[in-house]
């Protein structure tokens, strides 16, 4: 997937501009953004965690100035920054919380450390809210009102738009879909992070598929995966799954399978509660995506187990799709979602 | 409860109007009621669902010109009707598709039909959304910017609000929270209307209540029900499940503890999803409600399954309560969107 968009000249740039900032747990990405999604300049840094927060919001601002001499932009031109990180979070107060990542990050007021840091107002949301926002400002999205994205990874992400507006929640725990009950039988599977029994997070995750896979090989199914088993639990990987059922490895398919029978369960509930007309999978476990006929697949799958939940009118009326701007979404849902509030309401375009 | 509330003088009342009318199986609640959500005129009607919906429209028009004959008030003091309707329906094009308790109405243009019939915009809108609206403006939710209102009555019915704006959908299946799945195994009850299994209004329903009490007699359970049961469809009703557990009957207790246990699981996937920080139970179900001790037994055996599923901070975070408005939620929720829509963005007050 791309890293960032296609870069433009300064001089065709629509201003005002916004960074995008996007916290992930090995990389910083960092993406300088036009009134129109345009990306000018994008620089990624490392996290280095165990530095500490502080030291990453230094770095950050660095960055930012660094960029802005290069292109000879003054602060005024770029009125505010958008910051997405993983949670837990506290909004309101602009507070990471207990991020499971970035465990010497706890607690830290990270939205005004960079406000002081760039001297500028900073947009602080969940990493993949952001995501949402960027496919809804700039990817699948960008012809609908509302949509969900779901993201795929070690984890299962998720971010709600609500014409117009993302679902952030009272909490700093809206759009938390990875958490939502697929399934309550008393055997049901325990959530990744530790916590409560059936979440989504625990059936459509890449950790998900590795341990069902795992859990299949161990009981004697014959897969090409076998030699992988007594490895320990890095060499077994989605994306080896993912490697299997492209070479027609029948175990393969058959967890892909269930993964996308969970997730249609999941998307059903989503659509019974918002009616989105939308829903966008996202995140680097997307088996291939649209490019491979396992990906292919894989949605289709997704796509049949929400029919046969859901009434035929919702079926017809909700688009199911991957997402499409890949490793951008983040820091160019950040971006826009400080657009978003820089704008007085109504913003002139989607 | 309430069928509307007290009424005031129109003196005291502050203008513009607006009309609220709740469609029901058996009768139309009507309500003319003030910028603040005070009420001044009330009337109920017969339904006459086998007349067909024409003439249930001219008796709604004949009744608001009889009260504003009767308090000289000119329709330009009222400039706007809100109706609430049960679906299936089409909010964009005004039409009820095929509701099941309405079944002469089936394909009929209702918004349309009554503007023509009392020369002013309506609002049209699902009438689980509508109560939800209604105790957001002016009941338990007239504090919060978000809630989501489960109404517990023949089926479970939703409505969500999010930052102020009701939850409607794409495909006017919006707030469907009847609908969410709480029970993903092979052999899980089928929905009520028919169509999808293990949704949560095939749990936590007076239907469901019924049948499944139904069930653990005809399994030779003892109970002060156990003389029901041979009485047909009619005889066992869910407020006899009620006021049996009243009387202390186990069953019965252990029916209305499972029900709150559905209704739990379906409440955590709702507030992993929205974070809205309160959600009201309303309709007729209620189990007496907190003036009851088995009404808040009831409610707390809810909490207690959300508070074992969700994240500590989510659960204080979350108000569980009933709703305050009882009947009078319908049409007083209808004339709050109405409001809404007639007040240009952003409105005065919640």
């Amino acid at each position: 997937m791309s890293e960032h968009l296609p870069l433009i000249d300064i001089k065709d740039a629509q201003e005002p501009l916004f960074w995008g900032v996007d916290i992930g747990g090995t990389n910083i990405k960092m993406g300088l953004v036009d009134d129109t999604g345009e990306t000018l300049a994008f620089e990624r840094i490392a996290t280095e965690e165990s530095q500490g927060p502080q030291s990453a919001v230094d770095r950050m601002a660095q960055t930012i100035r660094k960029i802005e001499q290069k292109l000879q932009l003054s602060p005024a031109q770029i009125p505010r920054v958008g910051l997405g990180s993983p949670g837990s979070m506290d909004l309101p107060k602009g507070m990471l919380v207990e991020p499971p990542n970035l465990p010497s990050w706890w607690q830290f007021p990270i939205r005004d450390a960079l406000r002081t840091a760039v001297d500028r107002p900073v947009s602080f949301i969940n990493d993949a809210n952001a995501a949402a926002y960027g496919e809804y400002w700039l990817g699948t999205g960008q012809q609908n009102d509302s949509m969900i994205l779901l993201t795929l990874g070690t984890g299962v992400g998720g971010g709600i738009i609500v014409n117009g507006e993302l679902v952030n929640g009272v909490n700093s725990f809206g759009s938390e879909c990875g958490h939502i009950l697929v399934n309550t039988a008393a055997d049901a599977q325990l959530c990744v992070w530790g916590g409560g029994r059936g979440q989504l997070e625990a059936y459509a995750s890449a950790s998900a598929v590795v341990q069902r896979t795992r859990q299949r090989l161990t009981e004697g199914a014959e897969s090409q995966l076998s030699g992988l088993l007594g490895g320990g639990n890095s060499e077994l990987t989605a994306k080896k799954v993912y490697q299997a059922a492209e070479a027609g490895d029948a175990l393969a398919l058959e967890i892909i399978d269930e993964t996308a029978r969970w997730l249609g369960i999941g998307i059903t509930t989503l659509v019974h509660t918002l009616d989105p007309g939308l829903v966008v999978l996202g995140g680097a476990m997307n088996f291939g995506g649209s490019a491979s006929a396992v990906g292919r697949r894989f949605l289709e799958a997704v796509r049949e187990e929400f029919r046969s939940r859901t009434f035929d009118n919702v079926y017809a009326g909700t688009r199911l799709d991957f997402a499409s701007l890949g490793g951008a979404a983040g820091y160019l849902g950040a971006a826009g979602y400080a657009r978003r509030q820089y704008h007085p309401h109504p913003i002139p375009t989607n």
